[in-house]
This record gives C-alpha cells, sequence and structure tokens, in this order.
C-alpha cells in the first residue's frame, strides 16, 4: 500500500489526517515520530522537517511542502536531492493571503491607526480620504500569489504595480522586472506589498535602499518570509517618518523573540504568521491531486525548480 | 447664466468650487451663506440644508444631494416638494463604500481585535483561521453600493446573500427579500454588512429581533445610516456575548456624543462617518453629467422615487 508520512506537529494533526484520508482513501497516512518502517514511506507532507527526517527514507519519492515557500525544507542539510519537491499550490492559501494584504493596505489606506487611537478619547475627526483611483500599489511578487493579490487590488480601484525578477505580463497590472523595474516602480507606491519566495536574490530586498526609493508617508505590508526585511532598516524608517507603517505576518525569526522592537512599536501591526494559513479542507484536495498524478505519471503542479530556486 | 448653489460648509468648499468649475464651465458657482439673490438659483448641491434654506430658492428646478443619502434633506420640513431631489450616485463613493464594509469584515475575519491585543503583551498565538469558502456574508441593501459590496466579497471568497426589500437578483449572490426573506438569511450571516437607505420601513432594522437571529459570534458591520441600529439592543447583544463585534461608521447622533457607549466598548471599532466620503474629483463628474442632462432635458440617474423613500 501507498504510505504517506505527514509531519507538521504544530498543525491540528487529526483534523489533516481526517482530509488526507477522505480525499485519498487508498492511500495509507502515518504521522511524526511513530510512523513505523521508513523504508515504507513513499511520499512525505512535511513543515520544517528535521534535519535527516527526509534522509531516513530511502523509498521517499516525492516530498510535499505543506507551505507555498520550500525554504523550511532546503533548510534541512541533509536532504536527499534526488527526490522533488512541490509547493503548496492551493487557491484558498492564496485567496488568504489576498485577503490579509487587502486588510493590511486598507487598514493604512483608510486611517486606521488614527481613528483606533482617537476612539477611546472620544475624538471625533474626520481626515480627508486618500483617492483611491490616484492611489498605487506595489506587489512584489507575481507568481500564483502575486497575481491574485494584484488582481484583487485593481478591482477595488487601485492602481496596480507587480515586479518580478524576469518579465512578466498580467492584463491590467503595470509590470516591472528586475533591478532597474524594481527602481522604476518603488517611487510610486504608498504601499508595497511582498509576497515574494525567499531566495538568495530576494533576502533582504526590503532593505534600506528599497525602502528610501518609496514615497514619504509609505506603508510596508510584508507576507512573503520574515527574510525579506532588513529589520533595522525598516525600523529606521518607521523612526525617521519616512515610512507611515509597516503591516508585518513574517519575521526573520519565528515566533518573534519577545523583547523584539516590532512588539510595541508604534508604527507597527503585526500578526503571528497566519496570513496564508493552510487549511486541511482545501489543501488535502490539492496534495490528493498531485500524489495521484504522480502515480499515474502525470506532470504534478508547483515542484521545485532548484534553478530559480522555487 | 446658470447658477448652481453649493452648501455643505464642512467640506473643503474650495477644492469643490474648483472641481466643479473644471466639470461645468459655462454654470456659475455660488456658496452659502452669501449667494446673492435667491432667484438666480437654478440648482442646489446640498448636505444637510438649514431649514427653509431650499424653501428661500423661489427657482430651484433641482436639489442634488452630496450624499447617496437623502434624509439629511427630507429633514427639512419647509422643503420645495415639486423639486425633485437627486442622490448622489459616485463610483468612487460605492468603491469606497465597499473598501469600508471588507476592512469591517476583514478585521474580524482575519482576528485582528485579538492579535492587536496580544501585539503589547507580546504573545505569540496563531489562532487556526476562519475558512472563507464556508463563510456567509449579509449584505443589507442591494441598490448600487449593495450590489458593489457584494460582488467584491465574492471575489474574495465568500458566500455572499444580498438582501432588498423587494426582489433583486444579482449573479452570484442569494438573494432574499421581504420579511420573510431576512429571517430565512440572518442566521446563516457570520458578518451583516448594512448599506440600506435610511426609511421608515427600515429604520431601527438592525434591532433585538434580527440581532438575535444571527448566529453566535456574529459581527455587525453598519456603514447605513445610525438610524439603521437600535443601539441600546446591539449593545446589549455585544454585552451578552452573542455577538463578537460591530464595526461602525454611522450614529444615531453624529458626531456621536462623548459620553456614549460606543466610544470605549471594546467590542465596537468606530470611525467618524467616513466610510463614503464624497471626493470632489470624482463627484464634480456625477453631478455635470445629471446636470447637463436636466438642462437639455434628458432623464437624470438617482432621482428619488418618494414612495419608496429613496
Amino acid at each position: 500500500m501507498t504510505v504517506l508520512l505527514f509531519h507538521s506537529p504544530d498543525d491540528p494533526v487529526e483534523l489533516w489526517v481526517a482530509e488526507l484520508r477522505r480525499q485519498l482513501p487508498d492511500v495509507e497516512i502515518r504521522t511524526t515520530p511513530d510512523f513505523g518502517d521508513p523504508s515504507e514511506i513513499d511520499y512525505a507532507l512535511v513543515w520544517k522537517p528535521p534535519a535527516g527526517l527526509l534522509a531516513s527514507l530511502p523509498n521517499l519519492r516525492v516530498t510535499f511542502s505543506i507551505a507555498a515557500g520550500i525554504d523550511h525544507i532546503l533548510a534541512d542539510p541533509e536532504r536527499p536531492t534526488h527526490v522533488p519537491i512541490v509547493r503548496m499550490l492551493d487557491d484558498n492559501l492564496r485567496d488568504m493571503m489576498s485577503e490579509w494584504a487587502i486588510l493590511g493596505v486598507l487598514y493604512f489606506h483608510r486611517f486606521m491607526p488614527e481613528y483606533m487611537a482617537e476612539q477611546p478619547k472620544a475624538i471625533w475627526d474626520r481626515r480627508w480620504p486618500i483617492y483611491t483611483p490616484e492611489t498605487h500599489v506595489g506587489v512584489l511578487g507575481l507568481g500564483a500569489i502575486g497575481r491574485d493579490v494584484a488582481e484583487k487590488f485593481r478591482v477595488l480601484g487601485f492602481q496596480v504595480h507587480g515586479w518580478s525578477r524576469t518579465p512578466r505580463e498580467v492584463a491590467g497590472i503595470i509590470c516591472h522586472h528586475g533591478a532597474a523595474g524594481l527602481e522604476a516602480m518603488l517611487p510610486q507606491c504608498r504601499y508595497l506589498v511582498c509576497v515574494l519566495p525567499l531566495t538568495d536574490e530576494t533576502r533582504g530586498i526590503i532593505g534600506a535602499r528599497t525602502i528610501a526609493a518609496l514615497p514619504e508617508d509609505a506603508v510596508v505590508v510584508n507576507l512573503g518570509r520574515g527574510g525579506h526585511v532588513v529589520d533595522e532598516d525598516l525600523l529606521a524608517a518607521l523612526d525617521s517618518g519616512h515610512l507611515r507603517g509597516a503591516f508585518l505576518d513574517v519575521f526573520n525569526e519565528e515566533p518573534l523573540p519577545p523583547g523584539h522592537a516590532y512588539w510595541r512599536h508604534p508604527k507597527v501591526v503585526m500578526t503571528p504568521h497566519v496570513a496564508g494559513e493552510l487549511v486541511p479542507q482545501s489543501c488535502a484536495k490539492a496534495i490528493a491531486r498531485n500524489l495521484n498524478a504522480h502515480m499515474s505519471g502525470a506532470a504534478m503542479e508547483g515542484v521545485l525548480d532548484l534553478e530559480r530556486g522555487y
């Protein structure tokens, strides 16, 4: 019998196993730590596998990531390099990311930091609105998630820019690429939304130079990875007054250490890496599609291209 | 020369006048209080006209509301009943209302009250998400604004219901109407969004009976008029724990009196009637379209139907 090993102890394991069993009735689902004979494992579905776990499975055929990102798997130095890695391309994950990005932008766009500070003081002070049709949002990353984020901002009436490493075209979105494209885009963007994958080329992309290129009172919304942001540069720009705020879901260290400046910074709104949660109801279907495709010799969606790094 | 009288002293009058002049170069724009000979006024564009202002204009041909609602004009007991009233049907107003409704729902949907309370305490506590594709949003009102709100929630992946007094059909939206339709809709709706016009039939619609019909932990989002809500009933349902929260932009008395319970209620988030601001850049175009239509004998959009009350 085909066996799938599930490893994501911080997730609701029972819910995952139940949904996987429903979607894959002919596959045996096992969970860490007590999963029996390692040689019986055909597939693994993992989040941050401990170093050596994947290497201990001699007959592993595919590693499925339980996230859109796969850096948490590449971080394992003993990872078996011949086993393909498949990213989670889950519509619901994508939709959740878009929800969070929209929430972050609208929260600042509609002056919620100001109104919420004034509410307990009973201050009725109507601010003149920012005119959305002349407001530019820049989306870093134009993969499945970035395109969805960009398209939804377009539906809301914003001027939307998208940036990717290599050229892309997305209808209704002003597309930029490469270093020159980033430089051209940034000065226009009142809101900068990052949904990039974390690679050597994107690490630290939201650093002093990028931030300085944004207009005064810009807002940074990061739901890619913490590694995209150079924390000291972001904090310096918030403190100097150049940036109006930051809406952050991901951090260089997670959980964010209790002493970190973000926790109590008056211009930072943060959530504990929940922008794109993976809901078993939806993800088990995506896994089943790819696993069935692989078993029948068909192509899977979202296979990691190691050269691109995502 | 055709003369338009502008009365909305709390708005940025100069910006309005400049945009009206740009859009209506052949019309003279005057402003209250010193607007010269009342008999020279052909058209009025007003917000909360003082009692008697409109009656003092013997040759007034049309009263344009500077809001989607017209209750602020009907409140004038001396209002000349033979003069048609035209509602503001401004795309940007509509888009702003949708933005605010989405912000209100996502704020609760993505657990911002909880995360923002935990942030200053450096608590990293990831909540299991509410699954959007199985989450029902009910929109009270299916006019131009309600339809846009409903459609945008649909784009975000929610199950969307719409309610109107008389039957309506909107693609992709589960439509209900009348008292029986409201009763059928409410128990399904985790979020109830009100964008109704204020009429004798809709006043107090969000009262004890409606609120009791909502499921536990529902959230009320009101950006219609304050008169739609029975404040004591809403507060009772928040305090009893039946409702999770309320996101309010409009109030029975505005500005909301400093002693009102909403200001400091831990489950209420409020803004000072800014959900649908009228931006002169956009509205002057809508006024110009209707005024030009009227001058050339064509039909105007948004003329008040006194029998329906909106």
